[in-house]
């Protein structure tokens, strides 16, 4: 159970919150349809694959295979994607900018003061321009932000895979502005 | 000088990000909005001082003394909080309910797996109830994206303390919600 009470314990992880306080809801949905779905020179795949790996980093179950399912979806990969982002990508296809973006994005999950000149120079000499380098680094940001929302709260989370699947065709493709009760992140 | 090329380079923080990229400008202005002058069990000096303090446990100059500033215009206080919370405030008088909620924003500051029921509920005893409670996990939240967002771009921060003066007193009394290049978080 949430360390708070929730107008539907039924709903897990962000979901409950956002039913909690739909004004707080309002910019986090449009922050994540903007970072996610919006234009950038990252696919939807790829911000989703850098979402889904910071909230594994931080160790968030929900939010992790939410959006992993998310990336699945994108990418048309099967649900051992999920696992796979646990064990360092070892089965997916990683190009070496989308390599260099993930070790961005893990010096963001512990400091941004992690972050050097350097790494921002390898990932430039793979591709990445300056739209893509700040996307990668507010995505991380940013999921820094929901990761510790969901946890710091204490809500609940479906331990299945499967049972993000559908979860995550529905961030992928219908997106993440809806209705309070019926949004995912 | 930031990692990517911003627009205006004498924009310190994140108001040179803002300018940026405006399409997620706008969630995270109206997100600091709500969360810090928005209605709110906390009184916005209280809200303030959490922000700044999760900032100062991040490193991140910017945004604590900042913060630490639009604090210091709503409870009238002097420049000598800026460095107050860096101290543990020994100068300023906290109420049993906000040191409680400080310690929920240092565990949230860490990971938002580190809060505890026994947390809550000792918050509960002097006075927090869910909302304050929810308020103050998503504020933490929320400074550990903006510190990451404002750092991990390497943005450029004024150091002396006397430089975020008038800074404070706009984000107290004016607020985060205005032009984008007119803004602080």
């Amino acid at each position: 159970m949430a360390h708070i009470s929730l107008p539907d314990e039924t709903l897990p992880g962000i979901v409950g919150l956002f039913s909690f306080r739909p004004e707080t809801a309002v910019p986090l949905q449009l922050l994540a349809e903007t970072l996610l779905r919006g234009e950038s020179p990252l696919t939807s795949g790829e911000r989703e694959l850098i979402a889904a790996y910071v909230s594994h980093l931080n160790d968030c179950h929900f939010c992790h295979t939410s959006h992993a399912s998310a990336a699945m979806a994108h990418l048309k990969c099967d649900l051992s994607l999920i696992d796979d982002i646990k064990h360092g990508f070892q089965e997916i296809a990683l190009s070496p900018k989308l390599h260099a973006l993930l070790g961005i994005a893990a010096k963001v999950q512990k400091s941004g003061r992690q972050v050097t000149e350097e790494d921002v120079a390898a990932a430039r000499t793979h591709g990445a321009d300056d739209r893509t380098i700040h996307d990668t680094v507010l995505i991380a940001a940013a999921f820094c932000m929901f990761n510790r929302y969901v946890d710091g709260l204490g809500t609940w989370a479906p331990l299945d895979n499967e049972a993000y699947r559908e979860m995550g065709q529905r961030m992928a493709f219908t997106g993440y502005v809806r209705n309070v009760d019926e949004t995912a992140i």
